[in-house]
């Protein structure tokens, strides 16, 4: 059978599978998470043993520093990977939720429904905890999914899915409900972006060249969880010592996140006073400073930023810098540049306030706040699917809601128009 | 120029008028709305010159009545185009709306708020009306628009477009809110539909060659308003004269729309008795029938249903017949070859209506009356778009409120992670 014909028949079972998990109640779901977790816990050497093939086979391919940390399952990511089926069992279920509800003059009752999705793709790279992530999110929200991972995450994932899989049949988790696409061929992702009789919706999260291959080939549905050129502008009015304080968060926390920062803006008028603090604070951080000309001028010690700079997702102890006039023209920097996810102005002037919230084209704005707070557990939302980078359906922080769509049921006595 | 090279200005100048279009009040928009009913009012004459122009056109090309009738702008649907616009100011402005708002243990004041989604590409048929319709809609959801109408309207839509826009401009409208594709290449919708800098959404409206040509190119994100195959189920415990109207009302009231019904599903216990009964009804009425081999034993005057029968959208006096054994059956077939857009059960039963609700996947679904109601102004929401048969950010009725996204205003005082 070729590689299509395979992910057809992947597809045809999630659908079947999604419509059985469909009618689940929350008590139940939550029962197979729990057998889920179970499952887990007691696999944890036998998954850990596959995690350690794919790290040996990681090395010896040379893989970087960052890809083998990420591929590795610590025991402390292993935990949280537990932990988190434990509070995705705590949240909230917004299968069956009446959205609204109202009566039209004819007597007609009109309820809006929240529904899950159907079937789910994840596309993947490295990091084998997703596996496991996704696919709870995904049972919780009845969806069904099918998961695409890393090829150099191979054995982890295969692992970690049966696990799931297995465990919570225990429960009468519907067969087929979690499937992991087990070849290594490019052509699968490609199958799996164009099953549109069968597959809802895919999430592609990982570098610039898998959201570009899967935007690309996709007639499916996709929302992006894709990279994140995140802005602090430090406005003329604003409390200088606060700035400083969220410029460091946001860049240093944790710089490897989609949330950090990575090019500051700032007011023409204070930044000889507020550049060479800033800096000085950033630099014995160990972060390497990248200025525009005007930067340069007052912190000789900076490398020159290049127009690639501006649009680059650093991840890593590294800042763009570029001298601004006012708001205006920061706003007009951020929405060229920006990736539309997260940017924060800092200022005590409410006009200014207004103008960054109104006009910045991202999916979280902030006033005097670091960026780092947009992530779905920071905003009270629960554990996430990830960041979505798109407008439509889910913006931000994709949690359970989001995994969810809704449908119209309609009551009638005989009605005809 | 290529016609990449005039697409892709449109796009950029659809943007630029689309930050300026956004910080407009809603009085200031509504008389926006006003100057171009106005204008279209003004030049009436002109504009039905134009039209007339393209229905000689496509009379000399030996289009089909069909298409002639929705490509003639009579007098009831030019009142229609300019009734509409009185209609849309009337409505509610979304934008600006909290959705939510809560504050976090840090003090983070987070609010989730309605923006508009940004640039909105219409790609559409011969109906020149749908200019105005969906620009009018755009406009109040602070959206520029980009259309691209069918080329046998090509000079309707010209007229119209710039009667738009023009009058807006007179109001303030920012140049290039409104811009219609001149170009009949259909390179140009390839061109649109990739425009992933510069366009936000995409909605196709039309037939299934349309739908499945833009949804096979697009990179940007696509809400299809597709085809309507509706069903109509009647379960043996039906009130069976509430039957034979809904039945009726739903084929016969207006066949050539997407809500109309187009194939019947009859429990077996009772087809002997009601079958009879609605074929009458329906032939006196002028209805073809197609059955399977049950239906066809029961009524002999009918043709046969052949497997594409199951999945045709007639739009027309054609009925397609199925006897199936029980409501569970009746469901596989809708999700089998339905469209996801309306189906109805007749019943008094409530285990059946709980169990049709829930499963069958659909925009809307209905118990007790007829599926021509899944239209924005039978919901009460106004004018709407289309129909989404999508599952993703808009179900059915499209209007104005699914013509927004949302971001999320963060609003700190210092907080850092």
């Amino acid at each position: 059978m070729s590689i299509e014909d395979d992910v057809r028949i992947v597809g045809q079972q999630a659908l079947q599978a999604s419509r059985d998990l469909a009618m689940f109640s929350t008590k139940k779901k939550n029962a197979f998470l729990e057998a889920m977790a179970d499952e887990l816990e007691s696999r944890k050497d036998q998954i850990l043993e596959a995690n350690d093939k794919d790290v040996q086979a990681g090395r010896a391919e040379g893989l970087s520093a960052v890809l083998l940390d990420r591929l590795t399952l610590t025991d402390e990511v292993y935990e949280s990977m537990i932990g988190g089926i434990q509070d995705v069992i705590g949240l909230k279920d917004q299968i069956g939720q009446k959205m609204s509800t109202w009566i039209r003059p004819n007597g007609l009752e009109i309820n809006k429904v929240r529904v899950p999705i159907g079937v789910i793709g994840i596309i993947y790279e490295s990091r084998p905890n997703v596996t496991a992530d996704a696919s709870v999110l995904c049972i919780k929200s009845s969806n069904t999914v099918i998961l695409k991972g890393g090829k150099e995450a191979l054995h982890s994932n295969r692992a970690i899915a049966t696990a799931l899989q297995e465990g919570g049949e225990k429960k009468g988790l519907p067969a087929n409900a979690i499937q992991l696409i087990k070849t290594t061929d490019r052509s699968a992702v490609t199958a799996l972006v164009r099953l549109n009789d069968y597959v809802d919706l895919v999430i592609p999260r990982g570098g610039e060249g898998l959201i570009h291959a899967v935007t690309v080939q996709a007639t499916v549905p996709v929302i992006k969880h894709y990279k994140g050129v995140c802005h602090v502008y430090v406005d003329e009015s604003a409390d200088l010592d606060m700035a400083v304080d969220i410029i460091e968060n946001a860049k240093c926390q944790r710089p490897g996140v989609c949330n950090s920062l990575e090019t500051l803006l700032v007011n023409r008028a204070i930044a000889p006073a507020f550049l060479p603090r800033v800096a000085e604070r950033l630099q014995s951080a160990g972060v390497e400073l990248r200025g525009d000309e005007a930067a340069r001028g007052l912190v000789p010690d900076m490398t020159e930023a290049t127009e690639e700079d501006w649009s680059e997702e650093y991840l890593d102890l590294i800042l763009s810098i570029a001298i601004v006039d006012d708001v205006k023209a920061a706003i007009e920097h951020i929405n060229r540049y920006g990736s539309k996810h997260s940017d924060a102005i800092i200022t005590q002037d409410e006009r200014a306030q207004k103008c960054f919230m109104q006009q910045v084209d991202a999916s979280t704005v902030y006033v005097n706040a670091s960026t780092r707070f947009t992530d779905g557990n920071e905003f009270g939302l629960g554990a996430e699917m990830g960041i979505s980078t798109d407008k439509l359906h889910a913006r931000g922080p994709m949690g359970l809601e989001e995994l969810t769509t809704y449908k119209y049921q309609v009551f009638g006595t005989g009605q005809i128009r």
